[in-house]
């Protein structure tokens, strides 16, 4: 949905509350023929009760037959069209780890690596040294690296993975990536795209330089890839462009992450579900808009774990009433993509949604699962990205487009 | 779908078959108030057997309402929007005898006519004469047609119909049809529609002028229509953009040009479906992707001859063990577009789709037709050119979009 096309019909004095409730990863797969879903296994009654009173159907997050990242897939679901508002890898991977990314920011993602006496590339993971090493490696590479008229941030990410931010002035992210993605070939070297971006480019080519050197005589990991070259994007931020003072309620880094990209506030890090909804509980009367997320539905499915997925999604259901108590006039209950544990992975399947409003037009679907979804009012491939509009329209926030 | 948004997510080293059935114009109609469409007629055990464990939908090839010739038709299923790739029938004629188009050729797709004495038109396809009278006409046309600067082509087609092609440099095919479409008018002149087709449009009325005066004395094809002035289109190549090594096996001309225009592997015609599935087994180690097209559906519906309909499916049902003998991935069965037998014509109506592989997610439906389709897990009007990519998908043949 065009932003352009919601502003000037926003409400301005709406008091209503939209609920959106990710379980990441919901959609899944039978694990043999004939069989049932994570979801239409598990048993949801609270879902299925307020199934009877929603709008049911299947969302999909990019288009169809395209698998969604979790940072997509949340643009998506954020009413962002992800072929329109694309973020970098290195954006992503900054707002992941709670790395306050500013405008004058060029951020990368990095791999230590192992390269052979010619500098080839024997391992872009430089045999998956753990994350502890990583934070060696960058205390040391921060200590030793000498760029002036630059700021440089190092931070471990996960394993052999880090987070590069150069900070200056005149910095722009149009600049190849070093990672030859393939094995035998030495690191390429960082070249501009563009004019615009030469002097990052050469801060860049500097620090991999200086790297090398510093790395040599480490091992495994004696050198470095870098990809993702990107800045923070300025998009439209989703509390002016919906009109809803907006709060994140997340576990994990990344989710926060791209709450935060789009504007919303983020409460610090909850322990469990539990801490989630008391979060949600307490902060009710002072936002207009929650999105809440559980991540482990996701983890076990690309766990491959079957009951564990199962056993989330219950839990999330035992929970539910506690976000009912707060009468929420809009509660949308959905996935960011499918994760079956059958295929480990995130896949391109439509993912499952309930949509909760005293405006919902009833239709014959009274159970939450992705065969019942399939005949719901929703559809069975409506855009993520439609779903924003929608619930500013059931929460009485959308006026007449015209005359 | 945009082919950029395809290609940087293709898998390099995936091995999966996808096997795309097409059954021409297999949509259809009740003959009567409460009857069964020839689809829901037909006996098919195995694509009923195979229901079970695919997705089933309905597929657009256009737009809602839009009734798609078989040119645009087969594009969409190739994964092409038609409103996007639009191509002239004279460039698809040409394709479709196994003439070699080239960048610097304006091609058009002629019909020798009869004229009264003062010129105007009383039949537009000369009685429907047979082959060989055409191919004598196109023989002594081009005997005596004499145009300084360029290369002309003439060959018959079928029938009264015949591909013209004129060959020089600065040559542009924005030129109006000379067919009146109407009884009682006389031809059109062969305008430019802009200044950049003139000099083609000049031969075009030159050839115009000549073949008037040599055909004056022949009957009942004393004249000649000249419509869909076109060039190659210059678009992205199936087997690139979607990374898969492409046959086609298709009995009539027509078919194997649009995908020879994409650019896949043609097989010579084959003499009846029996031949055709040969073909695939005996090339299925040698490509990724087989477009297998089945004409007489689509000849039937619009001959009205309804019985006749069901049988070629019936036909088809009972080859279909051969296809999935050879144990593809992703095997999609469905037509290009509707030809209801009552309507003796294409039609606009959505076209049932089977869509199996292994990851589908099941929905409910248990046999292949028009009413059970809808209840299925594709929708009942996904856009065709969106079945490619969620074959490649399912096919294991792409990757992540975004982290």
């Amino acid at each position: 949905m065009d932003f352009d096309v919601i502003k000037p019909l926003l409400s301005t004095n709406a008091t209503s509350k939209i609920l959106l409730l990710v379980m990441d990863g919901l959609g899944g797969l039978p694990m043999e023929p004939g069989g049932k879903t994570e979801l239409e296994t598990a048993s949801t009654p609270n879902m299925d009760k307020l199934a009877e009173s929603s709008m049911m159907g299947l969302h999909q997050g990019i288009r169809t037959g395209i698998t969604p990242g979790s940072g997509p897939a949340h643009l998506s679901l954020f009413g962002y069209d992800p072929l329109q508002y694309e973020v970098g890898r290195g954006a992503l991977s900054a707002l992941g780890i709670d790395f306050d990314l500013q405008p004058q920011d060029v951020a990368a993602r990095g791999n230590f690596c192992t390269v052979d006496e010619q500098g080839r590339v024997t391992d872009r993971r430089a045999g998956r040294i753990p994350t502890e090493i990583s934070e060696r490696l960058c205390a040391l590479l921060l200590e030793k690296i000498d760029i002036p008229g630059v700021e440089i941030f190092l931070r471990p990410v996960k394993e052999y993975r880090f987070l590069l931010v150069i900070r200056g002035e005149g910095l722009k992210a149009e600049i190849e990536e070093t990672d030859p993605l393939i094995l035998g070939k030495e690191p390429f070297p960082a070249k501009a795209m563009n004019p615009g971006s030469e002097k990052a480019a050469e801060i860049i080519r500097e620090f991999v330089k200086q790297a090398k050197v510093i790395l040599k005589d480490e091992h495994p990991a004696n050198m470095l890839l870098l990809r993702g070259f990107a800045q923070i994007p300025t998009w439209p931020k989703f509390p002016e462009a919906f009109g809803v003072k907006s709060l994140a309620i997340a576990m994990y880094p990344m989710y926060r992450g791209v709450a935060k990209l789009v504007g919303m506030d983020c409460m610090p890090a909850a322990h469990d579900y539990e801490e989630e909804f008391t979060m949600l509980e307490e902060n009710w009367d002072k936002y207009d808009f929650f999105f809440l997320h559980i991540k482990k539905t996701d983890s076990y499915g690309e766990d491959g774990n079957f009951p564990a997925k199962v056993h989330e999604i219950e839990k999330v259901d035992a929970l539910l009433p506690r976000a009912l108590a707060l009468d929420p006039d809009v509660l949308i209950i959905t996935g960011d993509h499918s994760t079956p544990s059958l295929m480990k992975s995130h896949s391109w399947h439509p993912v499952p949604v309930l949509f909760y409003a005293k405006t919902c037009r009833p239709d014959t679907v009274t159970s939450f699962g992705e065969r019942a979804c399939l005949q719901g009012g929703l559809g069975n491939r409506i855009p993520a990205y439609e779903l924003m509009p929608l619930a500013l329209a059931h929460a009485g926030r959308l006026e007449k487009f015209g005359a």
